[in-house]
């Protein structure tokens, strides 16, 4: 079963898998409206996003070991559903259900043998979006720093992506990921993931975590899980660029659906509040 | 054909013709996640958002004669593709769309003789909500103020919701709702539907309008268009109350789908951003 073929003439619908987390899904949609060229509403493209977050388990625990149920399960169900109402182009705004144990399970129902959807949506992956966004902005640049959940951390999902262009990859050592990282986004209270608008407290950790990779080499930062450019939607700290996976993935699906609606790339953007 | 019934052991899922307009089908989600109580992704409620806004007809021009197609026809084509995907809960994050011209037909499509849904979601009243929370919140208040489109303006949408409750209401004159307040939405360079972050501009005229509605005895404004929130995120300005439809409709969908996941009410929320 092919994915979508040039003779398909139906027209380009982005569906999201959001709810992982919902404020990043949100954050998705925000960056597709803003990155494209559009004076009134009937200009802007048909997204049709999905949160129903309760039933996907969470990606860090189930890489780790601590969640039996692969959240790839739940993704496909809401690929089917997206596709059902119409959408011909997919993403998942969470870089760590981009894990091949999540991933590739994802892909293979989506276009593999045994998959069983009629016209499944052609599916974006973010990390080689975010891959092409960094080479294509950055062409000389040589060591990047990555900060993400334990998850996409653990699976060493940039790494893999990164070092066979030709970059060299630098991130938190153990102490820093566990420690300041992954609870910036996940602690209960006071994580991204729990407040939605970032505490200074996730953003104060962050900020070291950013320093540490500066000290490793690191000329730009990927903000390699979908919460973290909600605590920097600048794009650069202290004029060490930072590269937004989420605003890769936004331009990439408006570049799939109708190119001539896509905004040219500003390292200025306007101010978005 | 009744809408959602007790009997209905479907789980509640939230949805939302969005696209009208585009930013303000996010600020509703938005609102919907911030009401929530919640500590991690799977505990936000289950949300599935349309914006497909190239279908739906300015409903301003509808209302004014200015555009033949009703807007209500493509609303109820996206409330059938948000039943399809499970939606039991349906809102339009659109004051405008709320004139009788055009919901009461969204309304008869959905649950009235001929209507032809299977499983017809229960769809909320923007206004309806609004009115309701404004008594809610201020029990004493006489004369609310409404800043709106022309289309809302020109129906007396809010008057016609207001009056019966025992508010006075009062709006701009002609002059100041065509020449400042429906241009501060609709300029195609400088309204807020245009640039998704307001611009000063925007601000500027619209914080002359809501002057010229005090000086009328307004004790409080309504925000009565989704793109105005936008502008004005506090709960007032220089001590006067504002009233935001779409905080109310997120509130009231969070009481329809959980009401235990409603966090109580406060006049001071933490920032958001």
């Amino acid at each position: 079963m092919s994915s979508l073929s040039s003779a398909d003439e139906r027209p380009a619908v982005i569906g999201i898998v959001g709810g992982v987390g919902p404020f990043a899904g949100l954050d998705l949609q925000r960056k597709i409206l803003e990155q494209t060229v559009a004076a009134r509403d009937q200009d802007h493209l048909p997204v049709i996003a999905v949160s129903w977050p309760a039933r996907i388990a969470d990606r860090t625990e189930f890489l780790l070991g601590q969640e039996r149920v692969n959240p790839a399960q739940a993704i496909v169900e809401q690929l089917r559903l997206l596709a059902g109402a119409g959408a011909t182009l997919a993403a998942i705004p969470c870089n760590t259900a981009h894990a091949p144990a999540i991933f590739d399970v994802v892909v293979d129902r989506l276009t593999g043998r045994g998959a069983d959807f009629e016209r499944p949506p052609r599916l974006l992956n973010m990390i080689d979006e975010t891959a092409a966004h960094l080479a294509g902005r950055f062409p000389s640049l040589r060591t990047v720093g990555v900060l993400s959940t334990t998850g996409t951390w653990r699976t060493r999902l940039y790494p893999a992506a990164l070092e066979p262009r030709g970059f060299r990859v630098v991130v938190p050592d153990e102490t820093l990921q566990l420690e300041t990282v992954h609870p910036a986004i996940y602690d209960p209270t006071r994580g991204i993931k729990a407040t939605g608008a970032p505490s200074a407290w996730a953003r104060a950790g962050l900020t070291r975590a950013i320093a540490a990779l500066r000290d490793q080499g690191a000329e730009a930062i990927i903000l390699g899980c979908t919460e973290l450019p909600l605590a920097f939607p600048q794009r650069s700290l202290d004029s060490l660029p930072l590269v937004d996976p989420t605003l890769a993935l936004a331009r990439a699906l408006i570049g799939a659906a109708d190119p001539e609606r896509l905004k040219p790339w500003t390292e200025q953007p306007e101010a978005t509040e």
